[in-house]
């Protein structure tokens, strides 16, 4: 093992050396953020980041205390036109249903088995917990997460005919990469549900699932019948981590207040508050959909549409531009918006 | 910038061959655990380790999978003859009710300021809540944070007359210390308060707050009369992380399972249970309170009285045995029990 460390270490000496050569001869720092483009977003978060961490100026962040935190829908990957995970559980019902085939004449499912998409649109809220609560509990943790997997190999978004997990916006995994270069501890603290989110976030973010804060639910401790134990999801909510309950997540899952924080909606209003509330230099960012041609653009505060994924009120753009916050625009501040474009 | 981190990696470089050129003067890596007898219980420590940081073995866990999970009362430090926060909270009332003088004719805080030790010791369990909930919430997390820091700075602890954080056990340190220097990420696990823990564990344990599971409340977010955010603690609990409660904890906060995992009373079964349950290898071992000399013996698995602190059952000791737990003797395993002995 000593032999195998001391090879890792020599490794590690020899790729900064190459690093620290390759800086010299091209006589400057590669651009960390190449698809953004120059303006008031990308330099927010160069300033924001050099500011943070020069251990020389009275703004310096300690490494252990930076934490960024990120909404994912609408945020990180694409959320239009319908919530991935909403899509997941609907995709589940005749899967649990053949299982299950007394549920086939049952309300809610009976709707959406019959595939008309008029009807099922009209579900009320109650029906869907229905089908949350059929397609995302009452499972082993494990099983859960293997068939999370399953559908994600499969499954394909209705406009670009690609894996979801292929949805995610390439200016955005740059400066994931970024902070994390510049010691930043990356969260994603999202609406959706923490374990749906925990089984992917680590290949497609590098964001391991004890960084994946989320809409969690209890589980159950029990024995199976050879007596080994296990957790059961159970149809009860812990953390609702939308609005207020975000904040809230990050001090129960966290407990440190974040020195960025990104969202995209008025469900990070309040993330965004509390983290523009700490003391020294804070960073607040939030995406703005207006690129209908590359992406969608969408919501109350560009004058279109609510279409109640993503809602970005008129309100919070405001409480933005008063408060310092910075609005990324898509289409101004993004040159490409997913890694596989050319 | 670049400078700065050039500056690093060159001092850690030089560090590194200043280690192993150490290593190779001395001819042998130094005991890792030199407050541990050579014994049983460090044995399963060491092979654990070897066989698990292995990169040609069968039972190699990537770095990144590495989590060790600890019980803190009673495993990490001392928990007699009252858990230490149960004394903040008594400690806590007299300066409650100087803020809020009609309290001092309401019980069960009448009787708490009474000074009445039997009566304060028959207090049933609705009047401890009631106690708990008067000094642990209400008061911003920030504030809270402050009261548990002052006390801490002039409590002391009635048999060692020392501060409560100078109790903990050294061998669990070079233990703690130990596995982190194998890539192991170690968290807190315990019955107690996860904001109160959450205080001290960095300084003490090197635990950041982030890696602190413990029984938690939730908070109410909201705005001071300025408009500035906070987060309120409530009566509320979101989880009771004893018991079944452990790896319900675990499964909500890291979302992985733990290869190693440490405790002492019947409260961590189901942690240690999860934990070995697991495949490949994974550590579970109980700390054994046989020590009336140098700390405490009690638990009806020795015979002794069960003193409702960390009880230490024979059914319990039983499981550990038929399971392949390692029970570690306090007085057999452990040459030195605290630093500042001598």
């Amino acid at each position: 093992m000593k032999e195998t460390r001391a090879r890792t270490r020599i490794a590690f000496f020899l790729s900064t050396l190459a690093c620290l050569l390759a800086l010299t001869a091209s006589g400057q720092t590669p651009d960390p953020l190449p698809s953004w483009n120059d303006g008031p977003a990308k330099q927010a978060i160069l300033q924001f980041v050099k500011t943070t961490t020069d251990s020389s100026g009275p703004h310096f962040v300690p490494p252990e205390e930076r934490i960024a935190t990120f909404d994912q829908d609408g945020t990180l990957w694409v959320e239009q036109p319908m919530y991935t995970q909403v899509v997941y559980c609907f995709d589940r019902v005749p899967v649990v249903v053949k299982a299950k085939p007394d549920l086939a004449n049952v309300e809610p499912f009976k709707t959406v088995l019959s595939g008309n998409r008029e009807a099922i649109a009209k579900l009320p809220m109650d029906d869907l917990f229905k089908i949350l609560a059929l397609t995302l509990t009452g499972m082993s943790v494990e099983d859960f997460q293997q068939e999370v997997k399953q559908w994600l190999n499969t499954a394909r978004d209705p406009r670009w005919k690609r894996p979801y997990t292929d949805l995610t916006y390439l200016p955005m995994i740059e400066l994931l990469n970024y902070l994390r270069a510049n010691s930043y501890k990356a969260y994603i603290v999202t609406g959706g549900g923490q374990d749906f989110v925990r089984v992917y976030a680590d290949e497609v973010y590098g964001i391991p699932p004890e960084q994946v804060v989320g809409t969690a639910g209890a589980t159950t401790y029990g024995y199976d019948k050879s007596g080994q134990p296990f957790l059961t999801k159970d149809p009860k909510v812990l953390l609702n981590d939308n609005n207020a309950g975000k904040p809230e997540g990050i001090h129960l899952m966290i407990g440190r207040r974040p020195y960025a924080a990104f969202g995209n909606s008025t469900g990070d209003r309040q993330m965004l508050e509390y983290t523009k509330a700490g003391d020294g230099e804070r960073l607040a960012m939030l995406v703005l959909h207006d690129d209908a041609k590359r992406e969608y653009a969408y919501g109350p505060a560009q004058g279109l549409p609510d279409t109640k994924v993503g809602t970005f009120t008129q309100e919070l753009y405001d409480e933005a531009k008063s408060k310092n916050w910075t609005v990324i625009s898509m289409k101004n501040d993004w040159k490409q918006i997913f890694a596989w474009e050319k």
